[in-house]
């Protein structure tokens, strides 16, 4: 089996280790032989380290480097060195380590792709077929890292602000609520099925209820659901839930939070506190609820403008209860018109009608529009658009939802297209005052916007009967860069409000008392008020690392068909198992 | 909805806060109505604070406190005061707090048992089912707390030795070795299911070959098994993985980390390092391989003697391959003849044969096989079990698995029985050496002892062909006070070996391929050597927290049914699910 007794890694050795004996084991990440000498790459990871090999002082070193290929385990002893030609680009490029002994510890067959040349362009099946080869080309490592770090930040930050971090159960009860749950057959009992929890919301609500006080939890997570690119079927939170407090009370915690999750991983200093922003603003100003602040163009209502214009369209929709809203794009004049030309398309495929531009040049104003705007209201429009000179501006019309669904898809369009996103910058915000309940058309009924367990806000209690859609609940959003990285509320901590909030989202008495009669019961026996939030962790993970894809920070993703790719997981089973489950496959 | 902003917890006042004006919210724990003042002992996790309601000053107040009962969730305003009569039994009990203003928070029912009456016998279902009225008698909610302490402790500790906390898939593959898989059923491809982990065991060996060097995970695991007391279908575990290591590397590591946990959470000073027993010396001496080891009453080895008894039984077993050993209990002439007769009874029960005993006092040498022994074999039997004056000793015969569990169990009785267990003692002990693999002689084949992935001891190599029981392997248990918290091993890094284990235990090569198929082409490409363990959270918990039931320790257990009484969990879904997943319940 032979000895690997390492005394260094191969990121440890600088200029004052030379003349020491050291042992290193690692990978043979590179293997150049001139003949005279061998040089390998010995890589671990923390870093690499180069070997040489000497055919006239350490023949038997020599002759075993001469079998070595990529990715060989090796073990290997020898003297520090400084290096004549230094490598700047690594830690250890000082030194070199003159090999008196090398041992195989391991071979490597033919690699599927390389691990040493990162710009190779390999296709992402292969790559999770063969994660951990993947993993040993730096990225995947290096974000896994973060995200230990991550997640000793959030513990010593909870553990400091006396939040106990408790494991709630994975084999829970189905209560098919929003997303499609996983289920687990029961073998004592036959038919009955587990469900793995989507999030831990009523135990830690239950917790509460227990007197815990403060709660946190990094918890895993489940949905069943067809998934995007930044969704996976397991998925981590950090579970937050605390008594006897309101929004005050939490969002400096959960700001303090974050801001040393981003000290620790990014060395990033976040100015607290966050902005704030109610959901209705957000609408207005950015078309939707997670706006990217790290750039303007706020859109801007322009109803009273539409109606001086002599464009009908505009008129016709104003007067029928839409909108017409514009953005202002600065220095956008030179936007050309086959840009527009595609950007009217890009408007058309997300199923607006058109596209109007406005622009404001030393030759003068110049617009689609142009000929049913009098001067007047050319000058107007300006103004309220806050164009300046070599400005351009986008006008759309249409139903309000519809235009701020289309006016927020064209400025982020628009400034992913301009380069006006920072690199490295952090933008957070909290976006409060979500309407409490959302009108489902599909299914014809109402639903929670947040969670059924969500509190109303007291001041909206008037409309609960007749217009429920009116009221807004105390909840809250936490954005960070255009993504939602947090959800939270108040929670109902009273039994007449949540069987009220239940009546109103349709569920009979007997749909209540199979899903949550056990939750009604336990709010009867005296619970404090709580609140609380989960943030997104693996989403937070991905903007940190700045990649688009959630897979590059899970350590084994699964596929957009939900599928374990290197374990060939889901799988069948043998008929025994089944058998003993009491279940058929149809 | 009220105002609920505390200035303090419960368990925060002490005589130096007399004359503030505070806040505080909690629990009505006992409320005394004297008439001419109102007593409440104001509860929450972090204490209990006394509050005086009098009718004069404060009528408003006083008249709310009329309507108060047990449980009320309550919110009290007023002056901290010097108590004229301290109760030293709480940390709060030099002041109390004169309340100017008292407002129910939440409301409670009639309780289905006493929160305040912690002596109170309340039946375990009872608990389960109401698990957070439970939690706030105390003990439970202290436990999780200390269980919360125990894992920021492991964090801490594995993150200063360079350890990365690794989240591992909690939907994986179904391999069936040892225990039942919990499967859960593919919705993309019916008929495929994915399998709960009952350890991430491949996925950190995995890791290991991806490069990470080392791994931790505070895990959760899954186990479909009946279930014993100390078990639960999912629990926890510290889970370790590191590379270019051995046991001299893992020990002392896992030894800092179980020093840290006793450290932070019981504030007691483990000595190190642990001491160590080979496997064969602990059947040898203790008749198990988990002895407890904070009494004495090792086994002794009499076959030698036995033989120079007349008792025909002990020349026949010894003859036959059988062995006779006995143990000696300190001061245990004292036993009474009614006791040792159900000593007897206690061995027949566990299919023992017979119980010989002997004692040794002043009115000289007594034993119910006195009549077979000579004078001078006498002597051997006492010499060779060190009996001194009033020592009692038992000797029993049979066949040596036999005869180890016999005086196993006869030993742990007697130590209970006799009150020869040190409380608050923590005796630690590492078993190395065990057998590469037992025979199941149930279903006729071979079994590993640990599991597929451990490594054998190179010096028994020459075995693995004709006498492969004969086999040691390199992997060790942790014991502590006669439980095994920890297990683990050296893991094979060699494909030909690894796929030479898998054909000696009879796998055929499709079982190979499918069950293992994408581990033993990860093995090829590079395999540093590698070793873990595991340790038995839960159980660990158990016994720092003084109870014997693992229950105790866990937020939300399940029954031996694996049945959640709370959320009545596991419980019948809709047709719509199961149509979904394409499965039937027969």
């Amino acid at each position: 089996m032979g000895s690997f007794c390492r005394t260094h890694t191969c990121g440890d050795l600088r200029k004052e280790d030379a003349g020491q004996e050291v042992t290193l084991c690692g990978w043979a990440h590179r293997v150049r032989n001139l003949g005279s000498l061998i040089f390998i790459d010995l890589r671990d990871r923390f870093g690499i380290t180069q070997i040489i090999l000497d055919p006239v002082s350490t023949p038997e070193a020599y002759a075993v480097g001469q079998k070595l290929r990529f990715e060989y385990v090796l073990c290997v002893t020898g003297k520090v060195n400084l290096r004549k030609d230094p490598n700047a680009h690594i830690v250890t490029g000082q030194i070199e380590v003159f090999a008196s002994q090398i041992q195989v510890l391991s071979e490597s067959d033919v690699l599927p792709f390389s691990v040493a040349d990162t710009q190779m362009d390999v296709n992402d099946e292969l790559r999770l077929e063969y994660r951990y080869l993947d993993m040993r080309r730096g990225t995947i490592v290096n974000n896994l890292v973060m995200r230990h770090k991550a997640m000793m930040a959030t513990r010593k930050f909870m553990d400091s602000q006396a939040f106990i971090e408790v494991t709630t159960p994975i084999l829970g009860k189905s209560t098919p609520e929003g997303a499609r749950d996983y289920l687990v057959p029961s073998r004592i009992y036959p038919g009955a099925f587990y469900a793995l929890p989507q999030s831990p919301q009523i135990f830690k609500q239950i917790l509460m209820i227990g007197g815990l006080d403060r709660y946190f939890q990094i918890a895993n997570c489940f949905r069943d659901e067809d998934l995007r690119h930044d969704r996976q079927p397991e998925f981590s939170q950090i579970d937050v839930e605390m008594s006897f407090a309101r929004q005050e009370d939490l969002f400096p915690i959960i700001e303090k939070l974050v801001q040393a999750i981003f000290k620790e991983c990014k060395g990033v200093d976040l100015k607290a506190p966050f902005r704030k922003m109610t959901y209705a603003d957000c609408m207005k100003l950015y078309g939707c609820d997670k706006p990217d602040l790290r750039f303007g163009m706020q859109l801007v209502v322009l109803d009273d403008l539409a109606k001086k214009t002599s464009l009908s369209i505009f008129q016709d929709i104003v007067n029928g209860g839409g909108t017409v809203k514009g953005l202002t794009v600065k220095g956008g004049a030179d936007i050309s018109r086959k840009d527009i030309a595609e950007l009217e398309g890009f408007i058309q495929t997300l199923g607006g009608k058109g596209l109007a531009w406005l622009k404001l040049q030393e030759s003068g104003f110049t617009s689609s529009i142009a000929k049913f705007l009098s001067e007047d209201v050319q000058s107007e429009f300006v103004d309220r658009l806050q164009m300046q000179m070599n400005d351009a501006a986008f006008v759309v019309a249409g139903p309000e939802k519809k235009v701020n669904q289309l006016l927020d898809h064209l400025r982020r369009k628009l400034a992913r297209a301009r380069n006006l996103i920072p690199k490295d910058s952090y933008e957070l915000l909290w976006v409060t005052d979500f309407p409490l309940f959302t009108y489902n058309e599909e299914e014809k009924r109402m639903e929670s916007e947040h969670h059924p367990f969500t509190s109303p806000n007291f001041d909206d209690m008037q409309f609960i009967d007749k217009e429920p859609l009116k009221m807004r609940s105390s909840s809250y959003d936490l954005v960070l860069n255009g993504y939602e990285i947090a959800s939270g509320s108040q929670r109902i901590h009273d039994t007449v409000l949540q069987e009220k909030i239940f009546t109103t989202l349709g569920l009979t008495p007997d749909e209540r008392a199979s899903k949550f009669g056990f939750f009604l019961e336990a709010l009867k026996y005296g619970t404090p008020p709580h609140i609380g939030i989960a943030l997104g962790f693996d989403r937070m993970m991905m903007i940190m690392a700045n990649t688009d894809s959630i897979r590059d920070v899970i350590a084994f993703p699964k596929t957009q068909k939900a599928q374990d790719l290197m374990t060939k997981a889901p799988s069948l089973v043998n008929e025994m198992q089944l058998k003993e489950l009491k279940i058929s496959v149809k």
